[in-house]
């Protein structure tokens, strides 16, 4: 049975919009028959498989993004022993039971679609005396980094359609990971609550635009996403959003910098949410509808292995004294190659783009995903062993 | 149509979970009949009425409580003009129409049982020349109060199913807001997610506690919540979680300092969620079975009218360097008479409670909540004018 088919089925059987969902995102890449229990609180995402979860899969409500600087003089023993520890805490976690130790047992009875994923920063190959397939990104001129928000030897990017269960993870997965690491930073966001719109309805973001629109889906994630052994690579951004200028602009302004349209998310050239953009279609003045500059002109691929696959989710802090919102994106990125796919992009973004008026890179990490592993497996074994 | 009934017949149908209500907990209070779509994103409670929304009905997932502090010189007229703006926004972005020159219409059409409240702290009574149905609580010897969580000429709690509903609201209020007050904090916190439990199911807290158990319902909230005006108050306490030193505890020892079962909720004494507890009963060796300092011992309440109506949210932001949670309740408790109802219970607890080895009081603020407005009304006017 299909994503696709069970969404469609949830929708006919009367639930609307709240069809509870666990799936890969892709049959081949683990055990295909997912659970689709009615209860969205009890729904869950196998662990185990040739993939880690937490990718291809729609995002759920909630996340936590971890990241860890290792103890001094972590190395390849240690590293191993806290992965098998904090895989074990995941596949129970993710699957609605208790981690070993757990007093709070009770937090872990709704997994509520729970995902565990494992990034590998450059320092832990590092650590384990290995080369690393990711590197820092080169600087943007756009980038106004905060230590506070950037790098990381390993990342749990902790994701579920509730926020206690979220907060129970992150938890119990910081308190096993203590002996081996210190927390480095930790952000939470949000996307809509499940059940607020369609499934697969296109999210919005803070500022108001549909965000998701022409990510790859279905077959299209394999070749930008999954390296035949399993692995992937992901970038994290921490973009903050001038909401307060961005609220000054009229609508036209908003649609010409995004080049879509806010309420339906066409592109300028268009009518309809999926519309591909025609970029050489002119308005009556003779200028072309998708304004050179806007957002989407700049970031726009076409070689389906050089998308990537954008994960953001929304943050809003406390604001400032003067109210100022503290919010933007956590802008999450898998791809195959961070410096064929991720960096091109950013680049071009960098170089010209309207939407740098309204946001601001403030945080950036970069991962190497390693494959999923087998029940008895531990997520970096093929990397570490 | 009962609220209830709304809710058992959502169940009948397939809904399981997830049946989207808005009501306002009590027929008598306001407009009658609540809206009842079946998309929890589109689910509206009713703004205006004798009395405001947020206080009875069950609590949406997600909250902001903003305080403010008033611009030096507001006065009478300066409040009124920033209630009437306030109120206008709030009946607007409550009912899912954007708020008048809000530029990100886009986000204001899922309200998600939206509900704005507005709290009245002692200075604002002060600022207009009237004397103060409210004042600050007394010292409690468990208090390590911080001025960054604590008091507030006027609160504004936003509630809503939905986190991007929240954020967008908490912007649109403070930037209205902005001519006469400066934001003082914003505490944000949450429930579980719209649709991970059945309906009126109690929730868990980050301490992993059912919570809310003998919370007044249905026809019991009237004598402990309502003045015969439609006023009320409330108290927000922020209260942190040592929830590293929780952690250490056996079952059985959060079990006695509670004095209830964790997994089920019952009383020490009794076997369902539901059974009162009994504080004659004795164990085989002869102890009470709720041991006399645990924390339902000491809170308890027996007089339906001094009883109050909890309604905390959980908050859970980022943990410190060693990978401590920040963690706790947002707890917040609306009654009619603070001195009467609120003071003697905490002054109960502050004094013995053994939860106090594993929670601290760091805020505290106190708001009269006047009585709603009709249509073409606003909040305050029976008090302002
Ligand atoms: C706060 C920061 C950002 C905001 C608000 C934002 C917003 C948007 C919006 C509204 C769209 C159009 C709808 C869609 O296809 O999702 C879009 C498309 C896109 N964005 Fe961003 N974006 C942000 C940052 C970035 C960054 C950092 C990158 C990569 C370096 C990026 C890459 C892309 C790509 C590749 C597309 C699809 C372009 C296409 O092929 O049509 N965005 N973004
Ligand atoms: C982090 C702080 C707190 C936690 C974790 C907590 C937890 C609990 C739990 C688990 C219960 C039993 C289940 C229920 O009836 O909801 C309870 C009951 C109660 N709590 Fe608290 N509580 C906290 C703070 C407070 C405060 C500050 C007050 C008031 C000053 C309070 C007043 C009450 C009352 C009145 C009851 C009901 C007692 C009864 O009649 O059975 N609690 N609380």
């Amino acid at each position: 049975m299909s994503r696709r088919r069970l969404l469609a089925g949830g929708a006919v059987a009367g639930l609307g919009a709240v069809a509870a969902v666990a799936a890969t995102g892709d049959p081949a890449a683990g055990p295909a028959a997912a659970s689709a229990p009615l209860d969205p609180g009890t729904a869950t995402v196998p662990f185990h498989g040739p993939r880690q979860a937490g990718v291809a899969e729609d995002p759920p409500a909630h996340a936590a993004f971890v990241a860890f600087t290792l103890a001094a003089g972590t190395d390849k023993r240690g590293l191993a022993r806290m992965l098998r520890l904090l895989t074990d805490d995941a596949a129970r976690l993710t699957q609605g039971v208790a981690a070993l130790g757990d007093t709070d047992a009770t937090l872990a009875v709704l997994p509520a679609r729970l995902t565990v994923t494992f990034g590998f920063g450059p320092g832990l190959y590092r650590a384990a005396g290995l080369r690393s397939p990711v590197a820092d990104l080169p600087p943007f001129r756009i980038d106004r980094l905060q230590t506070r928000w950037s790098g990381g030897d390993l990342l749990l990017q902790i994701c579920a359609d509730d926020p206690l269960t979220v907060a129970h993870t992150q938890r119990m997965l910081i308190k096993d990971a203590r002996p081996f690491a210190a927390v480095r930073w930790v952000q939470q966001g949000f996307r809509r609550s499940p059940g607020m719109q369609a499934p697969e309805h296109t999210q919005r973001n803070v500022l108001g635009q549909l965000d998701g629109t022409a990510n790859p889906r279905g077959p299209e994630i394999e070749p930008a996403v999954w390296n035949p052994d399993g692995s992937t690579t992901l970038v994290v951004r921490r973009v903050r959003a001038e909401i307060e200028k961005w609220d000054l602009l009229a609508v036209t302004d908003k649609e010409n910098a995004t080049g879509r349209r806010l309420e339906s998310g066409a592109p300028l050239s268009g009518s309809q949410e999926h519309d591909e953009p025609d970029f050489t279609a002119l308005d009556d003045a003779g200028l072309p509808r998708m304004p050179d500059f806007s957002h989407v002109t700049r970031a726009r691929v076409t070689d389906p292995a050089l998308k990537i696959l954008r994960r953001p989710y929304n943050y809003d802090g406390v604001p400032n004294a003067l109210g100022h919102p503290d919010a933007g994106l956590i802008f999450a990125a898998y791809q195959r190659d961070i410096a064929r796919q991720f960096v091109p992009i950013q680049q071009r973004l960098a170089d010209r783009d309207l939407l740098n008026e309204w946001i601001t890179p403030i945080g950036s990490a970069v991962f190497a995903v390693p494959p999923g592993c087998a029940e008895g497996g531990w997520i970096g074994e093929r990397v570490l062993t």
